[in-house]
């Protein structure tokens, strides 16, 4: 179906298990600013800065699909988010729609949505509500997905991630986990979809504790494998009753909803 | 709990299936305009067109439920329709009033709501968005089975059949697919419920990729065990990225909604 | 806007009243199988059957718009409604799609609605309960509607007309009631639209004890200016207790829901 | 996580089972005007009436959470009601006010619920439609509940049981039954989450035909293991059509929504 | 319509406006344990205690409508609610039941919804949100009412009513206040209605800044005619900018929301 | 209420009605890049761009209220957006942040919505459906405000507004205008609010003809006065029947839909 695919953000944590999953059925072309380490046979590389749009007007040519992945992925000054995540996904979908692209799937993030509270079982249609400048940048990601889509016909989907890493590090990821197999499931049921449209999508696993409804994008058949579940006896060994008006525990994003989420480095 | 029930279309694909199946449980009388090969022991015959409406009082007396599924079941002129499935539905339903019959469980289509998006997820709720005039008669039915459980109380349950075969054969069954045996399951709870009231449920099976949403009978307990994933690499194989506003790639009702749906021959 | 726009039932007692008001802005033509009194100048007038396919094709031919009005507009005996109200919608719309017909004005019926229990707050996306033959064959052409505005882009109202004369008559009234001007404002904002599309709205005045919703409709425009409170007193000055499980006081159909509905003659 | 949890109603069906599997997690303090056999090595014991105001205080001191289980558990007269459901919560929540308790679990019953009809498909926000002075008392413990989270940060659960016995009994049984390893599983699931705030479950096993949805408290990851479908063979072995208006086959409260519910002794 | 309509809290300040306003159109019966000063002529008086479940089953006979309006009015100690507003209310509405009354109407009030954030935009399927013993007594007698219909056909609507006086005193009045008159309205309505069924319904006059949404009880024909707004130039002439989260700026209850309501005399 | 009121794009057609209107109630400092003509007695000037960050922060310093009206108003370069919309938003609301601000009034506009079909009556909690860059800019600064508000707990209302100026200019404008007169009472409601919270409120006067739904935040009080329909007379008086699926009459947002939307000068 896709001649070639264009990885955005392809040296990253995500960006690492993906390549060589996804080089499996489709060529891909690797674009991060950091070095890639061993391409794979065949797969081809683009070495630049999201914000450097005539390099990436230039890595989108000749792919019928973007994965954009890239960002600044915690909380950083609001230079630093305007530059990477809003400047850089700009050039991302304009190199797009230059280019012929047909479809983008936008890593966006659950903190597009962190300041809901935890039992509110929200699903596609809820209405941003981010919790850092972090969460606003991929909440204008998928506005600007969604502007695309409707003015161009480019088919597109915003997957707002849990926590997608090895394994959940907190009671917090029993819910929000998303393991790597099960994102990768994810990219390829957007790919696959005869019709994709403009959709936005739960990156969850099948958590047996999760907060997102994902009913209204069920037609796309993303069915996670994995579930944090099993990680529930490590992590509540030692749990303690919490105070459930602290922000961190009240709401979505966790300690992104607080006075002190991670930072980006600074130099 | 039943000491007949007539089924209408019972030589038709989906009848012949269900003869064996449903009378090991429950004494059939089987009602086609075309012959039943090899009536099984005990099950009663009756030759009629659905149009001819004595003959199809006379068909449902002493029955106290009625399965419906003789129709049209492609497109066909507007008349083909209105005798065979607008006048055919009607002499049913009147049919069963007459002879004091409790349940009546009718063939609808997906096509009764062919024109929804594919990703609009709907549910027993839905308006009808017929795609043909055999849509149309479908939405006719299940509005006039409505009527006859509001005034007469007999108890109705209409089945928005997606493709109903041995096998999916292209990529909109991997959504639509319905196997025969969990055709068959719907059918047996809607007669074996303790209160039937009155239902419009989806008629596919436990599909991965599946659009519509039975929530709203959920507690019929429709629960199917196929699944058309199970065909999902051969029907991809050679799949190409298609237009997303053709309306045969838009719409739930695939080629229903074109100008050229399949056609019942004229003579 | 309109060159020449037709009005089917323009004998009855709706037709009568709508004739002279929108000849005023647009020609028309007149069509019903009775006589037309004193046609006025300008009006053109095709008398014929509903049922008289290719009748009704020609009455069609040059009419940029349509208001099909003319219908059994009580109970009948099935055959009578299929004939006059099936096949006569079918005959109409059918005749538009050649004619090139731009918008087809449906007059639909509360009876398409009538087994809603009156405190059901229902809005124009409430699904058919009919409480008659007559109230299916209303469903039926909104559903046939639906169908030539997604296939065929003529775009379309079905109005579910409540109580549509001189006076509201019951205290059931008080919340029907269509007055003649308003039914003429509801006419006038569809054909004037800049979009229609596919609408459906319920005819009633801007009654204080109103049961319906037309917020879905809302864009349209239509701002009733009648009030059937005026005739409370009057309607209201010996009513007495009810039972409020009488179908007649419980849905909004009124008489229609019982065993005893008005009925067309027969002969 | 709890230092020691009141649960009342410990003599009861439901608090005979519970005592075992939550005394091995957390030091339980058992309560009940009957006397309770064989306390279990660690376990309290208060032996109060629900009524006595000072009892129920003392006995919720020290407390960090409370399980609600004592109560008149069918239709008794409005004084019997009066006193053990309305009088004696009351006690519980303010001894557990006065206590610095955390958390309140109170078992409800579908029978606050009992007069929706059983195709509903009603959620957590479903308004009070109690069948009985029993279903009011529940309805008055939620609001109460509701209250005492609002005003005091009391995080509370309101479980609606459906049966919770052996083995469900009879056909609503199919849809009702919670098995007593599904109920453990409920309260454990409410006193481990994160944050609990304020919930209402439905208290339903993994049934088949189930009622109820669990959707909107799905955060707190409540999957039941059991099925009454097991016992569906016996269950409808000799089942007959019943009158679909009949109350008891109409709504979920079943024969509690008659005139003969059963009832609780008066001496 | 009625023969007799007995009025509780006939003493109180809506009583004594509501008794001369009544007693035109309709004979009635006042009931308090307050002397009733002056009856009019025709009037009848039954002086005597909510709680005195004989006197109130007497003063109910011979009456088909109940408007039960008396009441502690404002928080008070959970014994003092429970027996003049939870017993007291049971004897209004079983009394009803015994002397065969068709409809009752009860004085509700905002408070048994009083912690919803103001911006929350209920209407009458918002479940109880109480913020005081009083709030859960109204919350009591709304489900008590709701089985009365559901089991015995007593008709029955459920007053939420805002803040009924004079006139506004405060900001929050802008929002909440109920003019006498519109009070009248709100009871003719419901005692005209020709099917009241259950239905809870907001108490506020036509308020510029109202916060309940009276929709689904529209078919009521509720219309009232007063505004808060011409006090708001005296009432916002000296406002000040407040904290969004205090309670009785934040939740609809106001002050009661706090730990400082007004409360009901001890002796 | 308020001791001073910033108000950004003083200098444009908004702003120019808006000084002298808001100055007579509290004082105000107007900001634009362009030079105010005429200040009134009393009120402060500050003459910068928008994307100077600290002439930003120092023109918010000492204002307890912010009316955010600058921007650049039309499509322009992904550039000229970025810095004006985008950027300067950031600048106004940190600097707000910094200076103790409460209040945040943001003029957002339709063309954060403009893609959703006419049809489609959306309310307050209608995501993102943006027709150009400016439109994506606009929910970015609807997106950033929710961030402030529950983070900073800075109360903030986003104003999506029609098309406001003296008279509407096009049969769209029948819908969409929204009058001087009325964007100042939605100002003033915003400013007066006892609780404003957080606020999505769509601009537009109280036309016969609109299409958005105000009711989630009718607790504010805006009832605007004026109504496009009076000039629908000269509007419609040589209108014409359009293409429903051209996008500039399909969509909310017009001309904006096409590709051939106003722009903003390069130079």
């Amino acid at each position: 179906m896709y001649k070639r695919i264009l990885l955005t953000g392809a040296a990253g944590l995500l960006g690492q298990y993906l390549r060589p999953e996804l080089h499996k059925r489709w060529p891909i072309r690797s674009c991060d600013m950091r070095p890639i380490d061993k391409p794979l046979p065949g797969e081809e590389v683009a070495t630049c800065d999201l914000a450097d749009r005539e390099a990436i007007f230039k890595a989108v040519e000749g792919c019928d699909a973007v994965l954009h992945f890239g960002a600044i992925s915690i909380e950083g000054t609001f230079d630093q988010i305007l530059q990477a995540n809003i400047n850089g996904t700009y050039n991302v979908f304009e190199g797009a729609r230059r280019a012929g692209t047909k479809r983008v799937i936008f890593a966006s993030s659950n903190h597009a949505i962190g300041y809901y509270p935890r039992e509110s079982h929200i699903d596609s249609d809820a209405q941003p509500r981010p919790d850092t400048y972090y969460g606003v940048s991929k909440s204008f990601g998928e506005s600007l997905g969604s502007m695309y889509w409707s003015k161009y016909g480019i088919e597109h989907a915003s997957l707002r991630i849990g926590s997608c890493r090895e394994e959940p590090v907190d009671r917090r990821g029993l819910s929000t986990w998303l393991s790597f197999r099960d994102l990768h499931q994810m990219i390829v049921r957007c790919l696959e979809a005869q019709r994709l449209g403009y959709a936005i999508m739960y990156g969850q696993s099948n958590n047996t504790r999760a907060w997102w409804d994902n009913s209204k994008v069920a037609h796309l058949g993303f069915q996670p494998q994995d579930n944090a579940e099993k990680f529930a006896p490590a992590l509540l060994k030692d749990a303690k009753l919490e105070n459930p008006e602290d922000p961190a525990v009240k709401y979505m994003g966790g300690v992104f909803c607080t006075d002190n989420p991670p930072k980006w480095p600074t130099n």
